[in-house]
Parts: structure tokens; C-alpha cells; sequence
């Protein structure tokens, strides 16, 4: 991640200010706001203003005149409380607001969070800078055997190396020749008198999907929580996952009770069905059930044993769950 | 449920009418199409158009030029994978549209739903007939002690009685002078020439929350199976529980493959904590685990074992359960 | 409106709190903050909390670093043009939460505009106080004899006196005898011990929709200008009105510029239709064009009439326009 | 557009298809259900299903037990004054879904009408034919002078057939890159047997914005009617604009009554601000109004001279407009 001194500047500038307020405040997340989280190669995340906290939850729930907290043991017990019994519309009463850099290709998998509020930057009006991603040689999986859209072991040797050096030059050719066709380099220059240039809107359909674009996301704190349980979660794709990975730790920051609750049951948590609750309630029983006498899917027997089983420290199983 | 002449006339010609489509179309649900379903003592609820059925969901997660079903069998299997791991884009392909009469009460919570459309029946334009919920005798509960917002135990002898003559005669005075206000019976005819009349909009002020209304309301299957998952559950009041057991039997009709799935993940499952999940395996590994050893809360305890336990036949606990 | 001395105290505490903040701030907003505005005989609106000013929206459009402000003349020209073209989503990144005490038939209104968050007082948890809407006699009016759904002449005499009765008696009533079954009053003593009251999700049903509710209700700016355009319209019922006019107030606090652009295009000005466009042509060339020649129908003439041509002072047309 | 020979069977097959149903359905849509209308050079637009008809609209807005429709020109009427007073709910009980292949360029845009319900093709599980856009050398246009985001005049010569070359061999190489890293071709056949083969989910990042993917997308007619007024819109860019255009018919094969009333007011109509009125005003008064007396911003005094002054048969402004 690089900004341009007149970016580093802007950022300073905001961080430095100061306004006496009545709002609900969070020192612990005033900390880092405006401050770029870096994310992938070239990505970040900052957190550019929020509303509500912890208190603003409870206040809601009880439809107070004030601030509707009594005791930190009784808010987290009355938060834990809304999230086990799905009463979401409390977590609605607090708003927060990021400012991303992320590929396109990222960009494209976010964006179908559809109760979210974005602004992206318009390669209509404005260039995009030389700015792709390529994947860590650690992150350049192969194809899973196993999960049909994930990714496996990892590719070395002459195979690896090809891959980076494709990935780098198609990306690094698509966009010299998206400002040749504009006539105009990242500065504004034009760079043939004798051309008049190609529309913006027309030139970035050249550009690969790895490239840098940038956005101001906001959302309520409901929303972000289901955004995260999906975008943390071990199925994601792993660039989106490094952007969720880092709004996990601001949340952490803005509404530690939430958090807390969070962590617990929607994350650390599991769906059973019906049939899986027969399964657990004959082991408990002392009875041994194997996946053909449990009446469950293969698929589904699997997913309940990772759950209720201590985990299994064999290493080809460790490899197997590291795709 | 009484409907007058002209209104049975129009639903049965609705329901002669036949054409020709090359849409998705299901003949269980054909079959009571337009047949109005009495909830409650004046109320109903009918299926009054449909889009999609098991196989757009199908052919939606798989984006396919054709039905992009296979078999049953893998339709099925497809559908399951898609409820556990919360695919929910494919299930928002298919659309249902109802028409329900319901007490004004019931629909302040139902409305709360955001995600359908509605057009309900405007008090400002028309005249609202004089009909009004009275529970039946065996939904008179009193106010729940273990449980702040349900009810419990059924009132009877002369508190019962007392209540249903409140009921009864508070909505009828208050229709009555409704009309009286308007200067208009519900045929349109003058009461009385020397008045002028109040507004519609102004009247119906003065009318109980019990007052029938209604409305039509559009909604696609992954927003109806989250209202049903939360107004067929035993927490929901009664009153809207009714309405949400019929409509469940209109989604079997429709999509038999995802109500096959949903009844065993949305409703029959439970969702368990990651504290929770380590309490089930030291109980399958043999331990003893009590309340206090659990590292629980109480009230998360109690829910665990209700899910994981075979379920007690004491008496006690059965009429705490029935609340 | 009148608030219990600890509902006082407990917005005194709030008003007294200062914190430091990095964040977006608007003296002219923090001044009203958590503060009561009377709105009918017993209703409120207050902000409880906001995100966001002018320079936001600004921000957003430039997807910037900084504030993405240059100047208030270059903020104002800009926010005119998004207004004017329709790029809306610049001010959702703006977002205001209320406290509002209305009367239940507003509610039911009100919750239409499903883009907002909601948190309602709960009448199956908690007791509804002895509060309920009376219009004031001047805003008692008869049907509108030329607008289906509005109020015309206001009543006198006998009749508004017999209006007031009733609507008075029966809210009175039906409160008296909601206490009465709940066996509970407001302060939640027991009013006869050999009942045992009736469950308050019951109760409720026999309250007038006069009632009055309060809830919490968070919004973004965008979202909340199509609110305000729809309910400060003079179609819409008086008694919403009168909510919108106060927030029209706390949005000219909050984001003066956006306000003043909102005030020019979406409420002082009018859509004009195809054809309505042809004949202001007309008449710009000259030509005298009647409702006859114009090609309009005739509501669609009468609006464009009153858009385009100076009031008419003649006082028929003044009372018609009162409505 | 070309299919293969599999698809056009399964597309065949639907089309043969014929079911009894009792839903409403319109035979002008029916007429062209399933079939692909050609859009761009590789794209197309295909209804797959729908749900209600202008009928549907009358029902919801009387919320009637029948067809709500009483005449042809009773309904035409009513339409009418709902679209001109933005009464908008009862639009949204009318559905319709559509496939449409898509440059993803054009997807981007699309994607930001949160309103609808998408499923698209994934490049995490399958692999993404040799297909992308390239602008026909009428639509090369150079970058606006006067529009900072739009097109202007056409780009010829030697430029035109540079960009051309670009655009084509840039998307050209970059998915014959894709396949490589991929080890796999169109067919699913293995390339080097030694390779491994990167993830798809990688794979996909070197893919140039101009290829081709594709979805299904669904949403309600009121939502429907934003999209194509937005997208049908002059500052559109052309490439969405051509899929607009395409719907544009679907739309008035579907519901021509409605058709009829968006194309009269959301089309070919134009919000005039208060001061716009104003200046409207005092010219029918007869008075010469210029852009340095009316009071207006420059760009909005042309905005309306545009709207109510008789088109400009000189040709530079034509060419401007044009743009």
C-alpha cells in the first residue's frame, strides 16, 4: 500500500482535528479512524466515521429516553440475549462507514452485499492507477480436488513462477496500453498531440480484473455482522476473507459487547438440523452411530462430526482442512 | 371468514378462468389458487399468483439456458446444500403473492418485515366493514410468568368472561360511532342529512386494534421462508402463528423439494454456540455436565438441553412448554 | 407532550455530555440534540444521534482521502447537480436517528417507508400509557367532496363537539378497560388479586389506533429526503405532516446545502409530463391553449395550470386549495 | 450471439412447452418467452418468466377480491394517476425475470440497482468462455469535451483501427493466459499433463472488464421502471444503454398500459425546480427571459430551454447532443 504525499497529507490533516460532541464515542475505535489498515499488495481498509455503540444496541431494544444501559453485565447479557434469539433489528441502530482499496475481482463478490451503501470511484470520469494485484507465492493455490470453487495445495517450481509472470505482465500490458488509448498518462499529460484519445468509459474495458478500485463503503452493524459471519467464514475466497479478517478487528474496537456475542455464536457457532440433533442425541446416549447408520447425507455426517468430534490431529487431515 | 355475494362471485371467476403458458407451473398450487383459507375468526389468507417452483432454483444456481433440473433426486440433494451453507440468491428467484385479511394488530408485527411488497387496503379512500378479532376461549391466556412478552395459563370463569364482553363491546362501540362519525353506513348511504361527515382519514382513529384490514403481499421464497422460520416459531404470538401455519402448507404445495429442506434446517435445527458445541462433546465423550459445570448460562443451558436431550414426559414441564 | 421527571432527567444527563471526537460534527445539529420537539397534543420528535454533514455527500461524489471539499460555493454547486441528475447514492452516506412519539394510525403510515430501521416499543413486554390523539377542532375536517382520501371544510357546532366526545369516551374507555384486563395499572400494581390478568400481547387489542407508540427510527439522508418529500406534500394526512415539518427543521440544521437544493428541486418543483411539456411550449409561443385543445386530461390540466400560472386570489379556489 | 447446439435444444425445448394455468398471463410476452434478443455483439437479453400484468397493478391499488380492472380505459386512467402521483406500491406486485449475458464492464453498473434479486454465472466453479466485447467502430468515441463522462466524437483513421487492435489482442491474450493457468481448455481437457492447474477463483483475476458473463435477474415492475429510466437515459453509457433499450420492449409487450404512462412521464418528462416554474412562468407572460435574467445556474437554464423551447434544427447542437 502507497499513498501519494498529497493523500498522506489529506489523512494527517483529518486525523489531527478535534470537535467537542454529544454523540456516543468510542475512544477505543477514535484511535484508528482515518487510518489505512493495509490489506493484500496494494488494498487497505480505514474506518472513515460510525454511529452508535455498544449502549446505542441496548437503548434500542428497551426504546429508552436515555441511555438505556443499566450495567456492562447486564448490556452484554441483554446483546447476547438479541443474538441467540435472532432480534437483529437493535443491531440495525448502528452505522458504520469504510473507505476500501480492493481488486475488481473482490470488488465484484463484496458488492452483492446489497444492504449496503457504496460510492466507487468512476473510471468514467477519473484514471485508475497502475495498481494490480498479484498473489503471495503462498496463496497461489491450485484447483481443490475436494470443494469444486476452492483452491488446494499450493503450485511451486516452474508452474508458480509462470503463473506470477503472466498474472504481472498481462496486467502491467493491459493497462500501458489503457493509457495509450486514453492519450494521456496518470498525470493528465497527453501524450500524442496528433490523438484525440479514447472515452474513459470505453479505454478500462482493457483492464484486467486484478486491478486496483477503491470505494466508500457504509453499512448498519447487523448488516456488517452477516457480511463478516459470510466473508470470514473458511469457504470464502481468501482476498475477500483478508479484507473481512481486518473489519473483524474494527469491530473488536467499536462495539466489544457485540463482539463478544458475535464471536460465540455466529462465528464459533453451527447450524443443526433436525436429523443431526437425532444423530447428537443417540452419541450422547452412549450409542456408537457411524455415517451409514445415522440416516444423514455423507456430506452432512461430515460436517457434524468436525463439530462435535475433538478435532483429529492426523496431518493429511490438516492439509485437507488448511484448502 | 364470510364474504359477500359479489366477492364469491369474483373469486369464482378467477378461479374458471384458464390459459395457456409456457412458464414454470405447478398444479398442486393451481388447485387452490385464489381459494381464500380462513385464519382466525374473520380472517384468510390465499395464494393469489406464483412465479418459479423448485426448479428455478435449480436452474438459478446453476445459471442455466434450459430448466437446469437433472433428477429429483439431485434437484433435491442441490436444494439441501444450498439451505445448510446459506445460498440463499437461488431461492430469491421464485415469487408469491397473497391476498390476507388479518386484525390490524396482527399486521403491525407482519409489516415489520421489510423485504415484501404491499398494498393494503386504504382507510383514507374506504370504509373498513365492522369486523374485529375476540380470541376463542382457548387463546385467553393470562400474561406469562416465566416469559415477559408470551402468555401462559388460559384465564376462565368470570375473569374469562369479563374480558370477552370487553372485547366485544369496545369494538362495537367503537365501529359504530366510526360510522356515526362518518355519517355513512357501510353501503354508502347518509345517516344523517343535517352532518357533514368527518373524514375517512380521521375516523378511523377511533377503531381498535382488533379491526379487520387488508392487504396484498408479494414476497420471494428466501424472504418467506425467513418470515416463516420467525412467525411459525412457538415465540411468535398466536394470532400471527395462525397465518404463518397455513402459508406453510402453501409453500408445500409450491415447492415441495425446499419446504422438504427448510422443515429440516430453518425449523427443526437449532443453531448452537461454540461454548455450546464443547459442552456436546464432552457429553458424547462420556462426562457428566450440569448447569454450573457447563461454563453456560442458565437460560443457554436450558435451551441446549431442550435441543440435545430426549424430551421429558413430567407434566410440569409439559404446561410450562405449551406457554 | 409531557415527560416523567425521570424520562427528564435521564435527557439532561444526556444533553450534558461532551466528548471528544475526530468525527464529522454539526454544531447547529449538536445544539438541538436529544432534545423534545413537541409534535400534536402529546407526540415528539427528537435526533439522537446523526453521521455525517454537507461534506460527506461531497466526499462520496469524489470518493477523496480527505473531506473532498474545496470550497462551500463548489460543495453547493455539486450537491445541486447530484440533486438535479439523480445521483443518489452520494447522500446515503449520511444517516440520522430519531426518537419519536406518534399515535398509532401515524405508525401505520409511517412504516411504509421500509428503507429505514426500526425499533418500536413493545406493547407485549411493556404497558401503553393513557395517551391518545385528539384533533385539535380546527383540523376537524369533513370528507373532501373533490379528493377521495383528504379532509375538506373544517366541522362546527354540534357536530365537532359530538365528534370530540366520542373520540375522547372511547380511547378513554378502551384504556380503562385495557388496565382493567391486564389486572394491572400503569405502575404496575395489581388492581385485584383474585385475577390473574390478562397477557399483555392481548390486552393491547382493545386500544384505539389514537394510542399513542414511540420508537426508534434510523435513516439514511437519501432515503430520508424521499420521506420528507412524500409527507411534507400537501396530499399527505395532516397529522404526518406535522412530524415531517419538524424534521424538515432538524434537516436544515444538520445539512444546510443539501436542504436548500432539496427545497428547489424535489419539493418546490413539479414532474411535467410529455405531453404537459408541449403545452407549455405552447404558451411560451403564445398560443392560447385550454384544457379542451390541450390534450391533457383534465387532472393532468389542472395541475399543470396551477404549476405554470400565477395564484389565482380568488377565494373559492383559496378555500378548494385549504383542503 | 452464438449458442451452442445444447443450449438451443434446451431453449427449443422450454419453448415448447405448454401448462394450464389459472395465473394471470399476457400472450404478447408469452410470444417471446425464452427466446434471446440480441444485444451487443456477443450479449443478449431473454424474459424466463414473469409474474401479473397492468391488471395486476389495478388489483393491488383497489385491493380487490377479483381482477380489480373494470375498463380498458378505467384502468388506463388509473395507471396513469399513480405513475404522475408516484404512488409506486402497487407497480411492485408485478415481477419479472430475465437472462441476460453481459460484458462485465456492463455488469458493474448494472450490479449497483440493489433492488433486484441476481444470480451470476460463477468463475469459482466453471470456467468463462472465449467471449468479449469490442465496441463497432461507430461507438469508438473520443472522450467528451464537454462532458466529463461521457463519449464525444467518433475516434477514425489510424487511432481507431490502434484501439481496435488493443482492445481485441489485449482480451485475446489475456484468456489464453487464463486457459494456461487454468491447464485446462473450454472443453475441460487437461493441457500439460505435468501442471497442476491454478485455482479458477485465480485464474479469472487476469481476465480483461470486457468479458463476457452472465445471470439471472429478477425484480418487481416498480423497480423495473427506475432501472430503464435511469438506463434508457441519454448519459447512460451506450453499451448498458443498448440492453435498456431491449428491455424497453419487453416492457411494452408486458404491460402496455404502463409502458404507455412511464414513456409519457418518467421518459419524455423533466422535473422543473421552483425557480424553473418561475422563469416558466414569465414567459407565457410574454416576458423575454435570457440566461443572465432567469436567475438560474447556466447549466440548468439550458436544461429547461432544452425541455421548453422547439428543438434546434442547427447542426452544431446537434452534433452536441448527440454525445
Amino acid at each position: 500500500m502507497e499513498l501519494s504525499a498529497e493523500e498522506s497529507a489529506e489523512i494527517e490533516s483529518l486525523k489531527r482535528q478535534r470537535f467537542d460532541t454529544r454523540r456516543a464515542t468510542v475512544p477505543a475505535l477514535e484511535e484508528i479512524l482515518y487510518e489505512p489498515m493495509p490489506v493484500l499488495d496494494h488494498g487497505f481498509v480505514r474506518v472513515v466515521d460510525y454511529m452508535g455503540d455498544d449502549g446505542a444496541v441496548v437503548q434500542a431494544a428497551r426504546v429508552s429516553y436515555g441511555k438505556g444501559t443499566r450495567s456492562v453485565r447486564g448490556d452484554a447479557g441483554l446483546i447476547n440475549y438479541l443474538m441467540r434469539h435472532r432480534h437483529t433489528t437493535p443491531f440495525e441502530m448502528c452505522e458504520i462507514k469504510y473507505h476500501v482499496k480492493l481488486p475488481i475481482f473482490v470488488a465484484r463478490q463484496w458488492i452483492r452485499h446489497r444492504t449496503a451503501n457504496v460510492n466507487e470511484y468512476s473510471a468514467r470520469y477519473s484514471i485508475l492507477d497502475r495498481e494490480y494485484y498479484v498473489p503471495a507465492p503462498e496463496h497461489l493455490g491450485a484447483q481443490s480436488k475436494s470443494n469444486r470453487q476452492g483452491r488446494g495445495e499450493i503450485l511451486d517450481g516452474d508452474e508458480a513462477a509462470r503463473v506470477l509472470a503472466l498474472l504481472k505482465s498481462d496486467a502491467e500490458r493491459s493497462h500501458a496500453h489503457y493509457e495509450e488509448m486514453l492519450n494521456e498518462d496518470a498525470a493528465g499529460e497527453t501524450l500524442d498531440p496528433t490523438k484525440r484519445g479514447l472515452a474513459r468509459e470505453l479505454a478500462r474495458i482493457n483492464l484486467t480484473l486484478s486491478t486496483y478500485t477503491q470505494w466508500y463503503w457504509k453499512i448498519d452493524l447487523h448488516n456488517l455482522l452477516h457480511f463478516l459471519s459470510l466473508r470470514t467464514d473458511a469457504h470464502a475466497q481468501y482476498e475477500i476473507r483478508a479484507y473481512a479478517d481486518v473489519m473483524l478487528e474494527t469491530l473488536r474496537r467499536w462495539v466489544p459487547l457485540t463482539h463478544e456475542a458475535f464471536s460465540e455464536f455466529a462465528m464459533g457457532g453451527v447450524r443443526v438440523s433436525a436429523k443431526g440433533l437425532a444423530v447428537i442425541r443417540r452419541m450422547i446416549a452412549g450409542e456408537k452411530v457411524s455415517a451409514d447408520t445415522s440416516g444423514l447425507s455423507k456430506r452432512e455426517w461430515l460436517e457434524i462430526m468436525e463439530a462435535v468430534v475433538p478435532p483429529d490431529p492426523d496431518p493429511v487431515e490438516a492439509t485437507a482442512r488448511k484448502e
